[in-house]
């Protein structure tokens, strides 16, 4: 990272140092809000944001997202966690508390098409996309440049269908090394064995370039063009099992009309494609985001 | 009030008799949130959706929109608001609770254009706007058929500068004869005095037929055409002494080109002042807009 | 027909009398334009608008829409289209010329829900929708009163899969009756078959609640609900044998969020059907789509 | 210039080098296309794509734009500008032919806010923005890496009120130097003189940010902040002398809300600047636009 990233983020650390992010997840009843809002309180925690959904109002889901400010916040984390921990257990809760000053390190996967890599790495430099980039990995070569003159690492490991499982080893240990919370797949063009993907269950988020569900697979583009639609899209998903079928995090769309060929298309869609996945990683790394089953709540 | 209207309403109010939304405006301090999840949760009430903004996180204006649900509502609604008396003067708190099945009546103020106005009434016939529509007042009478077929009173006043107060002497003892909550200017071509404004604040809802705070005043599509524009927009606020300088609940557009004149700038706005009127006629309705000196805030 | 609308169809065909669209398709070559546009400039015709479309430049097919006007055009209408045939031939020419002062006729396809109707009826009144709306088929009585106020005959043939050629060969010979030019599918609820689409090839249009061809078939908004999307959509087509598979005309998505359930989905969707199938409906009446193959050229 | 970017210009210009753009605007009369057309036919050029409009149809106002191939073009340009001589002016023509394969000179102003300028150098690097970006002239060193790390020529010439002739005097010698055909103000913080922008009319392109006529002039996210509105825009337009009036190319808008304070505003606004700004720089590049009076027609 060069020193123009250091000083920023520095910043951004020093100016946030007491401020988290509470994620809740559990069975809907009455109280709950009562309780956590008064746990919070009593930590002496100010609630700078809070929003909340039931998935339906009746013996339903409950899901809440707070942003709270704390007076020393990072000394007290452990207490704060483990004295919440009998009310977790009282409404069954799956919960987390991401301390805003925690930086996640991020992997960015591409292959030849850079234009999602550029606007990850546009939206970073210019402090709208507040992470660590801590590499980049491709199984070209073509990005390395604008990669390196940021400071950040990049790693070139070639890969095809043949080579699949050796080459995964590779970015695992990768990953490893840097400690990776998030792998964003920016256009990158290989599939992920199951294996991979298992090991970071709601920690990757591609984008593809297409409206999902229309147009799963290869080829979007030349297929809209064939089916002759009049606006083409592209949706931004986490990562499952099954190709194009993950949790949507965030979709948009653009017209097209008669004179525009599959070409045409695809420079139109690029800049969805940019917009799309952008917005889903920055809210990724807001905390913004609880998946539940196949859908995303994003706050 | 045809009887196809009444069944329907009937509905609603009885699915939703148990159901009240709790606005609060006060300045930011700590315990806020938990002292009011606290103070429902007590009363047996059920938070439904909650959502809450401070405008400046250092002591800054506190904002909170309660959803939720009661058992025998209706019954205990005074005792409530008793009990909830020493808290929101502890807090200093402007805040009001309204009753889901207290349905707000409605007076819509038209001229010649029935586009809003047909809108307003083919939504409430949908059951999207859910309100009592209990009259319509016209200065002219051509829009008297499609009210009077959906069995609403619709009263033709004669308007013009010279006459003004009288008028609206006219006007107001029947919004006073109706128990009326919110008057909604569906393109109602005549300015209101000071004086009836003040009477409704915030009150009464206006369709803007331009992107404010461009093209105020008259013929807003005559100028975006002399102006060149290429997007034509609507803005409906709520009416302030300043004409069309009130608070902004929403705004749209739409795309021009050069081959449209003013009159057909007037057409493609149509449909965006009508969706622009309804929306923020719904949000009034659902209690969802609280008004901060010369702004909206929208839950 | 209520007399306010003879009266406003009788003032569009008067302004339009020397008024037509002349619609061409055939293999590119060089002096298509200048052969047509000096031809129509010796029939003392002047160009108004002119469009033009090669769909693939080196060898492929052109598309072209001119409209014009010319002195006493429905005396020489038949002496133009015969002084045309030799340049269509040389030409291998697809064409056609619309005389705009000959309204279509239009029979509207409707079943219980109302809302495609309503705009389109609510479009014919404001002369935006020029056409002769010559009568609505129902598989349902309950749109009859709406549609028969304005003086359009309305005709409740109750449908289903077993009196499915009964009952279209009801539907036929008031088509013949009235002789119908276009039919519009206002979320008419039953499937025609081969049979009945073949006689009207390129002459139904229907609107589909999703954005094709995501959620081709039954319960588009329930599908999109259980797929999580973040955006949903509609999609006006012209009707071949192959269900929701033909040319598209227009298409127009809106925003959901997880809040929304299937049954918000369809209230936003709806406003979104009324309007791709209203631009669709305008875009057909003034001669602006040349279907070729599987695709729409909107002009 | 890098190498990479002279391969790809020389590719598209070998591909485009038999392709003009054929600009006419004259008082309507019939016989104006057919003559054209015609015109074209005998030099053996092929129509590739036409547009036309006329402002207003009776004794109006008559503007085309006709894009064709023609066989050794180049060698040819004299003689077809002559040769249309007179038909420019039997009809009382202003005119231009613009060569593709000649590739406009662009120089880029920019002050220290890099999103505008980076946009276009993305856009010119991915082959979107057909043009010699010649040099980049700014009145801060920030932006000098990015711009030669492309090889492209950057010069900084400090600029404030005080110095403006003279700063513009160095300007105009390295317009004048590189043979600039168009300046792009990529939100150059610094006013032009008159004398300035009358020796490039119709040739410099300007970003505001905001939806003109609305904020008008300095601090607009902060003025649209302060007066509450629901979308914030941006408008591309060509300068004149007066500040902000002149004939606006381009706009589009985003949605904000109560939560978005002005620096949240500002940045959704650069994405919304980013394309309105690349847009109309494109649609000049192509050629596609005509100026009349304070308007723009964008074929």
């Amino acid at each position: 990272m060069n020193s123009y990233m250091q000083d920023r983020i520095k910043g951004f650390t020093e100016k946030n140092e007491n401020k988290a992010r509470f994620l809740i997840k559990c069975p809907d009843q009455p109280g709950i809000v009562s309780t956590v809002s008064e746990f919070l309180f009593k930590q002496g925690a100010n609630i700078v944001e809070s929003d909340q959904y039931t998935m339906d109002p009746e013996g339903g889901q409950f899901f809440m997202r707070i942003e709270f400010e704390c007076p020393n916040l990072m000394k007290n984390a452990n207490k704060i966690e483990k004295d919440f921990q009998p009310i977790a257990e009282e409404f069954h809760m799956d919960w987390r508390i991401m301390y805003v000053s925690q930086l996640k390190n991020v992997a960015i996967f591409v292959s030849k098409e850079p234009h999602c890599l550029l606007e990850l790495l546009w939206e970073y430099q210019s402090g709208d996309l507040m992470a660590n980039i801590a590499l980049v990995i491709s199984n070209h070569d073509t990005c390395r440049e604008m990669v390196e003159s940021l400071g950040i690492p990049f790693y070139h490991i070639p890969a095809n269908k043949d080579i699949r499982q050796e080459v995964e080893e590779k970015q695992k240990q990768l990953l490893k090394e840097y400690e990776v919370d998030l792998i964003v797949l920016a256009r990158y063009m290989q599939i992920l064995t199951d294996d991979f993907v298992k090991n970071f269950k709601n920690q990757i988020i591609n984008i593809h370039h297409s409206f999902l569900p229309a147009f799963i697979g290869a080829k979007p583009y030349e297929r809209a063009y064939a089916r002759g639609v009049k606006m083409i899209g592209a949706t931004s998903h986490y990562v499952t099992g099954d190709l194009d079928e993950g949790p949507i995090i965030e979709q948009n769309i653009g017209r097209v009309d008669h004179r525009d060929n599959a070409s045409d298309m695809k420079k139109i869609g690029q800049s969805i494609e940019r917009s799309v996945l952008a917005s889903a990683v920055k809210w990724h790394l807001e905390d913004r985001i609880i998946v539940h089953e196949n859908k995303t709540i994003v706050f």
